[in-house]
């Protein structure tokens, strides 16, 4: 059995209990054995799969309490692994979600690093650096990279603090890790999809959903 | 007299006292009969402007006592009008500078507002949206477009916020105008950067630089 977590530039797979990173062209060309269980936030990647007879789509599986409209399922599985506590899935963009009393309470969007990397190098070529991941967040910048630099992580960093005003924070995804580090209260959990897709997968073997 | 600050979008003109916002293009086809005073910070079109007789670049009379290596000379302009606070420039990027007795301390460059929008819908179609200009940044976003539109501004207001730690902060720039309406020490100045061009070309007219 696989599980899969599809996003926008990467798949993320827990393979007998192995997690694996791959790019969405390399995970297109893979050939799987055994059944594919997946979420898919990547609308045209989805139709795709769709026609895979090993593969099964999850997310009708899935559901939270939420009063947000239009809540990607990665997010969903994510927040539903989190009784309490703020939920941070740092990839292509970073989502940030607020669960309370194991219901979704709101949340918010912002640019993945690189996404930021690559807003700074469409504005002019005179700011295209990489992010420096070494940077202090207590002294003013003195130079472009920098600058660039902190912006991105002092304000990353300010507004998913404001919103945990205390609370638990738990990372995930490729960035997670690096900036659950700016975080005393911050926890990094590779695991918090793939508890809920394996869950449901239980759920289903047990033919608790008519499929 | 013309008086121009070139950016990587727009050109802004101060002529005969009225403030005019002109594309690239359209600034770059205008025919002008007087002398024109002008900052760049686009280099290849600076190059292009060298060779028009009545274009004076004033880059090289304009100095800031600083220890920011590579700070953009849009950036000088708009913090040498500026003895004490925070100056924060709101164009294609936004420039964010500290000012102490005179003296620039540092600074940091977030995306401008159009950037980030277009950073959104570059990691995928659904995250397509411009930002809602009247959101709450009370209340946890409760759909996508408040999500992003949220994580902006709030990510954007907590940094320049933390950075100002209670001085004033002088706002410029086509966004400057909005973003200041959300800082009670907030000041909006559409001056700032060409008070010193005027003093620039004031000093040049008394002879104060050598051509």
């Amino acid at each position: 059995m696989i599980l899969c977590d599809i996003g926008n530039t990467n798949a993320h797979l827990l393979r007998e209990g192995e997690f694996v990173i791959e790019s969405l062209e390399r995970f297109l060309s893979s050939v799987f054995g055994g059944k594919v269980y997946y979420i898919c936030v990547n609308d045209s990647l989805r139709q795709v799969l769709k026609k895979r007879e090993n593969f099964i789509d999850l997310e009708s599986f899935i559901k939270i309490d939420t009063p947000y409209k239009g809540i990607g399922i990665d997010r969903i599985c994510a927040c539903k692994s989190v009784h309490e506590g703020v939920v941070v899935d740092a990839g292509s963009a970073i989502t940030v979600d607020v669960m309370s009393g194991g219901k979704h309470q709101g949340g918010f969007i912002l640019p993945g690093l690189k996404a930021y990397e690559k807003a700074y190098k469409d504005i002019s070529p005179r700011l295209n650096f990489d992010i420096n991941r070494e940077i202090s967040l207590n002294s003013l910048p003195k130079n472009t990279k920098d600058a660039i630099s902190f912006a991105v992580l002092k304000s990353l960093v300010l507004t998913i603090q404001n919103i945990a005003d205390g609370k638990n924070i738990y990372f995930t995804g490729g960035d997670g890790e690096y900036l659950s580090s700016f975080f005393e209260n911050g926890v990094f959990d590779r695991m918090i999809v793939f508890k809920t897709l394996l869950n449901t997968v239980e759920e289903l073997k047990k033919g608790k959903f008519k499929c």
